[in-house]
């Protein structure tokens, strides 16, 4: 049994790549799949898949047309840097098929921000290599800039500047039916929720409806989240919801969002 | 340019596949990753790569079958509890093309687990579903199993049951050469150390070395992570590196691990 398709065809898809050895070591903790997900959710862009590799050229271009070939949009986090580590602009370029250029633009803003043009080595103008055809994408911290090639969208991995680059392509990208969300918290058990929970979906096929278990101040309880496009539809699950755990004994706490 | 071939062949390697909506709607934030990674480097298994999947039948089973043929171990979290929403078992049966069959022992744990047996409904025996050929892997907190068959792992996606899984599971695994690190950590912007940085991995490629920047305390600076399985090459690249940082007017601070 699987849950009902969540991709509705009016709604974009994305998939997110993380690119960086210090993921898959577990040394940084990845904060940027939430917020972009986040993000992508709010202008009705659905994130359907995210994939960690390390900065290995032959895994992060395999990983990159996986992706690019499936989804409407890719955001790639990572490796723009200036180290002999940062290699995925040379990857993009390479999975496109163009050459890795100087970029003058590029150039130009890294030029402004360092001042001094001897502080503007050969390292640091690696990061103004720009596969054939990108658009720049903006980088207010640090000027570095990020690239969009196709459907393909290049950030930074440091959160600050990623989230930066993000706010500046979120305009440029076509969004869809703006997905709601409702959370029905309370103190029953899973188990003792699960067969009602299961027929409220089949009811309501055209929203998704998950189960999150939590134990918090002693108490176990889980946190029902429903989530969809059609917000008349997606009130009148809730309720019905909120009426199920009643039944059951609990005491419904209803939220508009999903972070209950 | 790709930085060395981290993957010796004497190291195993593994790959994790998270399942869950709640991960790609950026509600919930992965913990399980970084917490698995660290605990596979420590007995010599490298983490390679990881994917997050929606709760959808064909998704899993496509990745998991190509993470499976891939990788020595596989790794997945979520999806294996009593609601309508958690598929994991039966997706990992059809991409073994085994049967998903009531298991004896696991409807045991649960029957002990609960006392009461009409507390034990039908959505709770369905934690007792376990792909034909699977061995149990403990829940010392909640009672229902994960399982191993094959190469694949399946546990829990709820963090502390997670753990208590994994730490059950880690004797069975054949590591490989311990993988230890040292993290020169410096007041220098990336780019000032880049091309030494540079110079210094090509002298030494068996270890992977990667830069880090941060901005802390109103400073920017870079913990630059050597690792390897061979320690005398690390202590002496490491060495090398904080007489680098040094020459170039910074003060290195040296630590055992990838923490800093």
């Amino acid at each position: 049994m699987t849950t009902p398709e969540s991709n509705p065809a009016s709604n974009p898809t994305a998939a997110i790549l993380i690119i960086g050895n210090e993921i898959l070591s577990g040394r940084t903790k990845d904060a940027n799949l939430p917020h972009i997900a986040e993000k992508l959710g709010g202008i009705g862009v659905r994130l359907r898949e995210a994939r960690v590799v390390p900065d290995v050229e032959e895994e992060i271009i395999a990983a990159l047309d996986a992706l690019r070939a499936r989804y409407s949009y890719v955001f790639t986090t990572g490796g723009i840097g200036p180290t002999h580590d940062d290699i995925t602009s040379a990857c993009v370029a390479k999975a496109f098929g163009v050459a890795l250029e100087r970029n003058p633009e590029a150039v130009a803003r890294l030029e402004r921000h360092y001042g001094d043009p001897s502080k503007l080595n050969e390292a640091r103008l690696r990061m103004a290599n720009i596969p054939a055809g990108g658009e720049l994408i903006d980088n207010p911290i640090s000027a570095a800039p990020g690239f969009r090639i196709g459907n393909v969208f290049v950030m930074a991995g440091v959160p600050n500047i990623m989230q930066a680059m993000l706010d500046g392509v979120l305009p440029r990208l076509k969004g869809g039916p703006a997905l709601h969300a409702r959370t029905v918290a309370c103190e029953l058990a899973e188990g003792v929720i699960a067969a009602d929970l299961g027929a409220l979906q089949d009811r309501y096929p055209e929203l998704e409806i998950g189960s999150y278990p939590y134990f918090r101040n002693g108490y176990f309880g889980v946190s029902l989240v429903l989530r969809g496009t059609d917000e008349p539809r997606l009130e009148a699950a809730t309720e019905e919801l909120a009426g199920i755990v009643r039944r059951l004994g609990g005491t419904p706490n209803v939220t508009v969002g999903a972070k209950g």
